[in-house]
């Protein structure tokens, strides 16, 4: 039996996606593989998963000696699809999501697809993370990304990631200088400055899309935005558990009589 | 001109279910109140948003003196629809979200499109908050939950809520027993153990539905799941800071040398 970690790989960009081709191809050295991505696009589905509707699986061939599996679901599905039917509920060794094509620092943590699957790898307790390039084409050049994954996997398989946490890591877009290093950084604190664009469909009802510039006010530089923005790979330990517990004692000496 | 409080309100179950309608009761006496709801049930959507389609606004008729759209997308969508279409970018004074059918204890938050509107109100810099009550049924038992929207937003529009952060509100199901209080809470460490259900189609292909169950294995008094279990009103302060700044030192002991 091939005792080599078992690798989990997935996406939110389709199982098409040159992304995830890439990152199969760097982390199939490191042991089996086992591919479950969204059969069509699932960007900014955050931590979506379907429970008013049935989910199916496709076998799909992606790479030679590679198992893979397109979903028709979110990328949280398609990992609980991958342990909990695939896998019959044992979990592998790391679970890789990416290569984005796109940019997932700061807030953006919350809408992405590709870190929500790797959150729901840290929620199982299987060491997760999620690469993102910051670059949306779909023909962007990953070849930057290709050591900065070979280094981040071969890091979490030697040493772990700390309990209830994974890695969001950012490659910055290749300018053709090298990446300077990588950084361990905090989620800047930005926002996005959104609008919509009305539109008139035949018929002369309004119809909206969505679009919205990001903006970050974060001066430090201990951030991602700030370690991408200075040709810095950012990497942020990124937690599940969303309490302000700094926040506990404020809220504490409010009046709670109810009635 | 109208100078009260305005009250932006939405959720994940609908426009059409009876938890909005008992929030929008209950916090109309606070100021005007402005619904903008899903147009369908969007439970489990996470901070999912919406980029491949086109969003559509119907005006809508809910209860009288109130103005009310729903929204073909997503609980998120519709807090940014109501922000930067029908409110031309101006914030509301308030966000409230819910009252959830169902229970958004512990890690449930990530997965709840009721939370994800107030972590999205919050992200926005509004003072925002999450109702749900532990009954997912449509028929459940709203009376209890009724006090606790009125003294949690009268704190709230009192004393504001730490910025970065807002609130998770869970109520326990009526039992006939009084409400012992509310409490401050951190999110629990628990997880699912899902499984999916195998069908076939007519055509003998397989399809899957998931199905979880809820575990909580954290002993702690301190959180939201032992709070609502023993007859409190749970609050979790939630932050969308997903940093786990207690790992930095330990990643940065890495080797990080890219190539």
């Amino acid at each position: 039996m091939d005792q080599r970690p078992l690798i989990l790989v997935t996406n939110d960009d389709g199982i098409f996606a040159p992304g995830i081709r890439t990152l199969v191809e760097e982390v199939m050295p490191f042991g089996r593989v086992l591919v479950v991505a969204p059969d069509k696009p699932q960007s900014a589905m955050g931590h979506a998963i379907t429970i008013h509707s049935f989910l199916r699986l496709h076998r799909t061939d992606l790479l030679d000696g590679v198992e893979a599996w397109s979903c028709s679901g979110t990328p949280v599905d398609c990992v609980k699809l991958a342990i909990y039917k695939l896998l019959g509920g044992s979990k592998p060794d790391l679970l890789v999501s990416g290569i984005n094509h796109g940019a997932n620092i700061s807030i953006n943590v919350l809408y992405s697809g590709t870190m929500s699957a790797a959150v729901e790898g840290a929620m199982e307790g299987i060491p997760s993370i999620g690469f993102s390039l910051m670059d949306h084409a779909i023909e962007a050049d990953f070849s930057q990304a290709r050591p900065v994954v070979r280094n981040v996997v071969g890091n979490v398989l030697r040493h772990g990631i700390p309990m209830g946490t994974c890695l969001n890591v950012n490659v910055p877009k290749s300018t053709g200088e090298p990446l300077k290093g990588m950084r361990v950084c905090r989620q800047a604190k930005a926002n996005w400055e959104d609008e919509f664009e009305t539109r008139l469909d035949p018929g002369r009802k309004e119809y909206y899309w969505l679009k919205g510039e990001f903006r970050s006010e974060d001066q430090g530089h201990d951030t991602d935005v700030y370690a991408v923005e200075n040709g810095y790979v950012s990497i942020v330990p990124t937690q599940y558990d969303m309490t302000a517990h700094h926040a506990i004692a404020q809220l504490n000496t409010w009046d709670h009589a109810v009635g």
